[in-house]
């Protein structure tokens, strides 16, 4: 494995342990100033509206699992494919299921750090 | 704007219009034989489904607006935000609105020509 894609799957690790601690410094230091989430049913996002929806997400549980399905390292980006479980547990609520897959872009920054840049998120309730 | 850049544009323009006149062959010739489609609610799916969901709504009309809201030329391969506007009316039926984005991955092949390699569709009901 290159270290670029070891870098990579190791952002994506990082990504869902810390979601699922609610690390939520630690999710946004792996995001690019200038990301953007795309989710159906709404406009596009980025940084500050992560931050506000997490925010607001505070008290409840997630518990999830990801998988790689396609990984592949371009020039300076890279896109990966991902299936993604969660389970969301408001606080004395039932849990909910979300599952389905992301296409995620990744850019290679100056410092040779990798961050993630462009997310399409494609969960939907189990 | 790069021949690249104006290259895809064009293939977009002309996927919406030859979608829109139900020209399916078209379509299917500026997608990658390895193409992978990403919808909400089901599993991914390649060339062979694409063809055959696209059979089954013959008949249906289908009118749209796609902009291009950003666009990436890497090494070989693109990426684009595309904001969507589709109107299908079922024969008969009434018209069904469905707006959102897409993110979309395009690669370039040995030939030149920039083909549609992974896309995600995040349409919703309007």
């Amino acid at each position: 494995m290159s270290p670029d894609e070891n870098a990579i799957r190791t952002l994506v690790a990082v990504w869902m342990q810390a979601s699922q601690q609610g690390d939520l410094d630690t999710v946004l230091s792996l995001m690019a100033d200038d990301v953007v989430f795309m989710v159906p049913g709404r406009e596009p996002f980025g940084k500050d509206a992560f931050r506000n929806q997490a925010g607001a997400m505070q008290g409840m549980k997630m518990q999830g699992q990801s998988e790689i399905r396609e990984l592949k390292v371009l020039d300076g980006w890279a896109y990966a494919r991902n299936r993604i479980a969660l389970t969301i547990t408001p606080p004395g609520g039932e849990p909910v299921r979300r599952t389905g897959y992301t296409l995620t872009l990744f850019r290679k920054e100056a410092d040779g750090r990798w961050l993630l840049a462009r997310d399409a998120n494609l969960l939907a309730p189990a």
